[in-house]
Parts: structure tokens; sequence; C-alpha cells
């Protein structure tokens, strides 16, 4: 479909313009921004409440959280006691710029120093979409084969970090960690790799950590 | 974006006229088509392979398999000695009923009663391109959640059949297979749902059954 192409890139390009504007205004308020992207159902939710259910009442985070057609990620977050905001698509497949960008419209962002972005469920086009964010990270459960990398190779190259979630179902499925590692590193060879269980809490204080380190070189690099 | 619905909308009006001319071209040659969509992982290949291992060598099947980057499946899928035919995407998030077409170019539908297609991994794009299929089959895994056809439902309302795959593991997981039938009928209330394992093998029978029913009165309504 030839004829999608010059759109698509008018497109991308606008996108592009209005997430960097949003990353300039996260740089001068010195807001650390995550976009959380994965299939549905990998745990990006899950990995969301474990975070926040860690977090002081002092924390400065907030979190909008994308779904083509419900707010139940968003009453889910909510009970955290953080800001939380709901964005849906109506059918669109992915978070762009614009949707951020309205969404935080009425959102001061000088009280914040972390932001989390839940993306809508989907492997594929959400990795194509600039939302301002810092780095994005994709989280990748057991439960969907070591071999994902290798098929969804985009997001896996553009992610600063690969979660693997679920690994309570390890004795389960057929996944092999070392491979999954393996073929993640072939798309990206710079990848950073976390494994997590958010049913049993395994590998979640790497993760937390890992968030902390890079809010904090977020900030460090701002002053 | 506004900008982006008149093409949008020219690009699925061009789909459905192809995908009108493969529907006719499958009438006509008696083959029932399939058009098989999940996310990523959810085990699509498996049941495509749990279900040509139960066809006999004068079974007429053919399939074809959509992926952005590997060849994977077809490789999988070629071993039990059925026609299989890659469609890699190149980045696409979904097939269209042109990528179909071609594949079909050089492949005879006479000597088939059965076509296959195995849709790239994704619960939301592939959703809105008919390729000329008799039905949509969405393939849920409960790895995922019983939550799923309320935030993907345009899927669920299209498919005529949801398979809800990886019963085995249901005790390792929270996923309540009432609650999941339930989102899906107050989405789809007339919506098939079958129960299966590739794992275990239970509930292939039911599966491969209904298959068969739905060929045997495709053919009779050619007739």
């Amino acid at each position: 479909m030839t004829t999608r192409v010059p759109l698509e890139k008018k497109v991308l390009s606008e996108n592009d313009r209005i997430a960097a504007g949003l990353r300039a205004r996260f740089h001068e308020h010195q807001v650390f921004c995550l976009n959380l992207i994965s299939s549905p159902g990998a745990g990006k939710t899950s990995l969301l409440e474990r975070t926040l259910e860690r977090f002081g009442a002092r924390e400065h985070v907030a979190v909008l959280t994308g779904d083509i057609q419900t707010d139940n990620d968003a009453r889910r977050l909510a009970r955290f006691g953080f800001p939380v905001k709901q964005i849906t698509t109506g059918g669109t497949c992915h978070l762009d710029a614009r949707m951020v960008e309205r969404a935080l419209a009425d959102w001061p962002l000088e009280p914040l120093d972390l932001l989390l972005i839940e993306n809508v469920g989907n492997l594929v086009c959400p990795s194509s979409y600039d939302l301002g964010e810092a780095a994005k990270v994709v989280v990748l459960s057991v439960a969907e084969g070591d071999d994902k990398p290798l098929k969804y190779p985009a997001i896996f190259f553009k992610a600063a970090l690969l979660v693997v979630n679920k690994l309570d179902l390890l004795p389960y499925v057929s996944f092999d960690l070392a491979r999954a590692r393996e073929h993640a590193r072939r798309v990206h060879p710079g990848m950073a790799i976390l494994e997590v269980s958010c049913t049993t809490g395994e590998g979640l204080e790497a993760w937390v950590r890992w968030l902390e380190e890079r809010r904090e070189a977020a900030k460090a690099g701002s002053a």
C-alpha cells in the first residue's frame, strides 16, 4: 500500500514534533517519564501496582494509562493514592504524543518527578509513537514464549529495558530464560534485562532500583 | 488526527474490495477459510500444530501464517506435510487482503477445502482487515486475564468463536473462566466459546469438531 507511506510519515513527523515538546517540558521540570509497552495481559498494570505500593506518600509520581475501551486500569491504579488518568483511545491501537499532551493539559508538572505511561496492550504499533518519554520499557510474560524478541523486533530494539514477567509460571510453560535473553540481545545488544514476578514479588526490588537510578540520573542531567 | 480518517477509510474500502474477491473465490472452490487472531504468544501456532497433527494425509488443508519478521511459524507448521506459506509483513501490524491475494497467486485453490490463516500477533489491528475469511477466530490465553474481552472488544465482537487456550495454566493464574465467558458474551452475545489446552490436549476434540462442522456446512452452502 504505497499510498499509505507519505501520510504515515506525515503523521509520525507531527507526532515527533509534539513528543519533542513534551520531552522538553519533562526535562525542564525534571520529570523522568517511562513508556511501558507489552502485549495484552503481559502484566503492565500489575507491575505498576507493585511499583506504586512500594512508594511512600511523599513520592511525586503520576500515571497515565492507555486503553482502547475501559477505565479498569485507572481504577486499579488509583487506589494507591497517586494521580492517575485514563486515556481511552476509542479503538486506536496505540497512544500518541497528542493524547499525552491533552491528558497533561490540566496537570501541573512541577510537583512530579516520575511519570509512568502504560501504553495500550500491543507489541507492534506503540513502538512507532514517541511520547516524549526518557525510555521505553517492554514487558514480556513468560507465558508468551521466548521467541518474541525475534518476532516483534522493533519494540525490543527501541526499549532501554526488558522486564520479563510472570517468573512464577516458569515451571509450567516452555520458556527458556537464557534463550529469551539471547534473543533480546541479538535484536538489541545493549538492552538491560530484569526478571520479575508481580505475583510472588521476586525481582521487584531490582526493578524499583533501576527506576530510582534512572530517575536520579535524569535529575542530575537536568541540573 | 482527523486527517487520517479519509485515507484509512480508503485503505479499508480497497481492502474490502479485494477481500470480497477472495471470498467469492473461496466460495467458488468450496474452501472454508478461517482467520485466527490473538495477542502474541496466546497459542495460535500451537493450536494449528495440534490441529494439523490430527488431520490425515488425505485432508485438503493449507495454512498461511503472518509474521512481522521471521518465518519461524511456517517452519513449525511445515513439518505436518500440508502446504504452508509465510507472509512476512516487514513491520506491518496485521495481514491485509492484498497480502493474502498475493500469497495465493501461485496456489491453486481447487485441491483445498480448508484454508487456515494465522494473523500477526495483535489483538487490535487485525480485527479491522477482512481477509475474505468465512469466520474470524480469536484465541485468548488464560495467562492474559479474563478482562480482555472488555478491553479489546472489537475482535471479540467480530469473531464467531473464542478459543480460550492454556487451560493447563488455570491453577497458577487468576483467570475466572465463568467471568471470561460472561465478559465475552457481554460484548458478543451469540459468541461460541471453546476451552482448550494445546499442551495437554484437553478440549481439542471439540475444536476439531467445530472446524469440521463449519467446513461441512460451508460445502453444503456452496453446493
